[in-house]
């Protein structure tokens, strides 16, 4: 049995979706039930229900946006940077397996080389290199926090999109924002995003990080062609001049865009997407209702 | 009444005692007696206790030393960067006034211009600037957590030390280690930082951050000379050659070692002896026995 906390959020709901769909038989745990930021409150926890897997995709994301956590500091220090450390720490005193619902946007840009970051690359938006959001640096941080982690599989979501319009959609984002900003990004199909998940454990590949993304990467402008093409053939879309405006007239805080390697991920044998190919299928089902 | 958190600790045992001896009313609560560090339960401590003022001494510093933060990163970042921004949200809401210690271990060196550095001086010992130990990191998140803050003192201590001998204080380090680095500080007398703390509220001197050390600085060498002249005539103190000797045969991550500016809290009329007088005091008064 798996358990899954955070499991009422935007991924959290998809991991549900999909383990349902597999029959993979699961106990999603809400705080509210359990408050498994405690330490021992997690360990009694997994006591009671012996679970072979644990998958956290709970987290602090701000609200309407990223912009939100520069005002919920402790907050999101807290569901980003500690409760990976407390979970590590109860796992391994289980010697169980786990998972954890990581970013990659603690990235900017490419590599030096012009290739997409790989597992192996710093991380080059956070709090050591002073350039980022809170959210980022505290989302680096969690990745340090579980350094060295035992039985742990780090997976690593990019700005994720699926064909079910929600606040927390790309596509979503991008149809509704009044102004996009140009930018180079690798991104992560929702539905794709948890099955890879789910499969890292399935087929046993080896414990680490896996940039889950899906392959290649996409600007701003192709997503705006491609959603005029496949879905509102008369929408104008309207651009920054450049990342200066956006961040003088649209953001309190810098936003991640770069391009991921998931080479990784693929070596295993689990498939995932070209991402234009998954963005079109995306804006073929597109369902404007949510849910 | 004051409320003190953390008051079983070295700084905070100070605290109690100071308190004690000037017959402030107050009372320390331990985690066991009440989680703080959860929301909800301290918010209901403040409910039914009604102190005027609160005091945060609690926190997470390394066993033996601050070498045990870098394997111990979720109960750092908890301690140090997550805990000061739950207290002030509460705090906050019940419009109460409340101190925070800090650390000047967020500094490294001296000002460009050579001066100590003030208030106003953003930290050059943190994750932003990729330099610091992971305590270090995260005591400078905690005040960034706390940037913004309402009815907040924030009191920077540095290498606390006093006339009894403790795992603590910094003369007993330096008696009973096997080699010292040379480096020049600003440290803190202790039971001068938790009478100029307390000062602080009780005068109702503006809320901010203060630097609370002793005025001036010392090098490690004078301090082994003062040991020398009023304590340990005989004693014979081996230095590390230079601090990349001290990292690869003594230590795991970098140190703080910096000059602090007191000016701001003695322009507020708190007095604070000149560093070398307390010292002296100090080792003149110096009690073998712990406690």
């Amino acid at each position: 049995m798996y358990l899954l906390l955070g499991g009422t959020g935007y991924v959290g709901t998809a991991f549900q979706k999909y383990l349902k769909e597999q029959s993979i038989p699961f106990r999603n745990v809400s705080r509210a039930e359990c408050d498994y930021t405690d330490k021992d409150q997690l360990d009694q926890l997994i006591k009671d229900l012996k679970p072979s897997f644990l998958i956290n995709c709970a987290g602090y994301t701000g609200k309407p946006n990223v912009d939100a956590c520069e005002l919920h500091r402790a907050e999101c220090l807290a569901g980003n940077g500690v409760l990976p450390g407390t979970i590590r720490e109860v796992c391994e005193s289980h010697q169980m397996p786990w998972g954890h619902v990581s970013s990659g946007c603690i990235y900017t840009g490419r590599r030096e080389d012009g290739g997409g970051f790989t597992e192996e690359d710093t991380p080059n938006f956070t709090f050591r290199t002073n350039n980022c959001s809170f959210y980022s640096g505290c989302k680096a941080l969690g990745e340090d926090v579980l350094e060295g982690a035992e039985r742990c599989y780090i997976w690593r979501l990019r700005i994720p999109f699926n064909h079910q319009n929600s606040p927390r959609n790309y596509l979503s984002k991008l149809i509704n924002y009044e102004t996009l900003l140009e930018a180079e990004n690798s991104i992560s199909h929702l539905e794709e995003f948890v099955r890879c998940c789910t499969e890292t454990h399935a087929k046993q590949v080896p414990y680490g990080i896996y940039n889950v993304t899906n392959t290649g990467h996409v600007t701003t402008q192709e997503v705006a062609g491609l959603i005029k093409t496949h879905l509102l053939p008369d929408k104008a879309f309207q651009f920054f001049s450049d990342e200066d405006e956006f961040m003088k007239l649209a953001a309190k805080t810098p936003r991640s865009n770069c391009v991921m390697d998931n080479s990784k991920l693929l070596s295993t044998g689990i498939e995932i997407r070209e991402v234009h190919e998954a963005l079109i299928q995306s804006l073929r089902d597109w369902m404007s209702d949510e849910g």
